[in-house]
């Protein structure tokens, strides 16, 4: 078997509850989400391995972009108005529509966390959970391409119709 | 069909070189791996995709671990020397073994990228690549738990064979 062939299976561990019952009008991310809360519902197998994540203050959250169909090379995000290569964006049109959000965890309780500045869709598949570290994850003086100077507009900016099934996402 | 039973496959759309041959003696994140260079070779289905990516000076990688076997919901990492909640850690050992790792992009070139601090195995399958953004991604004042003072640790510590087939990651 080539290794283009080769196929990677996930299971939810969990779901992701959020104020977002359709994919329009979201928040793009969670910089345009600040105060927004959710919750992320653990299924029970899986509910020992939150031991220790309480110690942290940010979570990263990897799910797949259940609602998106197919995937574009070139996409025009959110933020834009010009067409990018879909791997210098965010969007969800992708050839692995997988998503990732880095979310404040305020608590967590049994199976569930309660979680803050939320850009995900009500109901969303969780995949994974990793503990966001400053020292590992935070490098403050990067080079954003196109997105430089989209600090502002990312707060303001919400989703359209773009990237839904039936859609081109052009 | 219930939320736990839905399946999410996804497939590779390159793969990553670097100089790590096996899984043990590896450093355990990229800042262990400070200058360490590798390339990752995009499938040509997918190139296009690379479009304005060059405007970024760090990319998120997401990657299946696939030498990887197994979960346990309780794991002793490489930087610590007690058990953890699997999902409080960047182990491998995960229900679902998907990796993430933040690198420097030195260069594209066609289908291949030249990266830079690069703490993956080689020859592993690539899932993704998004853009770091600083006003995204960046957080530097968050809690980090258990891993609270592990920033020098992280630069020496290397993998050994908990987490590989065979071996139980306890």
């Amino acid at each position: 078997m080539s290794q283009e062939e080769q196929v990677f299976s996930y299971r939810p561990i969990g779901i992701i509850r959020s104020p977002f019952k359709e994919p329009v009008g979201m928040p793009v991310q969670p910089g345009g989400a600040r105060g927004v809360t959710g919750t992320v519902e653990i299924f029970g197998d899986y509910q020992a391995g939150l031991a220790d994540l309480e110690g942290f203050s940010r979570i990263i959250l990897i799910y797949p972009f259940h609602r998106s169909a197919g995937w574009s090379p070139l996409v025009t995000p959110f933020l834009d108005d010009r067409e990018r290569g879909v791997f210098a964006t965010r969007a969800p049109r992708r050839p692995n529509a997988i998503g990732l959000s880095i979310v404040r965890l305020t608590g967590v309780k049994g199976g569930e966390l309660s979680i803050m500045d939320v850009d995900i869709l009500d109901g969303t598949p969780l995949l994974d959970i990793k503990p966001y570290v400053p020292a590992f994850d935070s490098f403050a003086d990067e080079r954003s391409g196109w997105l430089s100077g989209c600090d502002e507009k990312v707060v303001t900016a919400r989703s359209d119709r773009r990237f839904q099934e039936g859609h081109t996402g052009r």
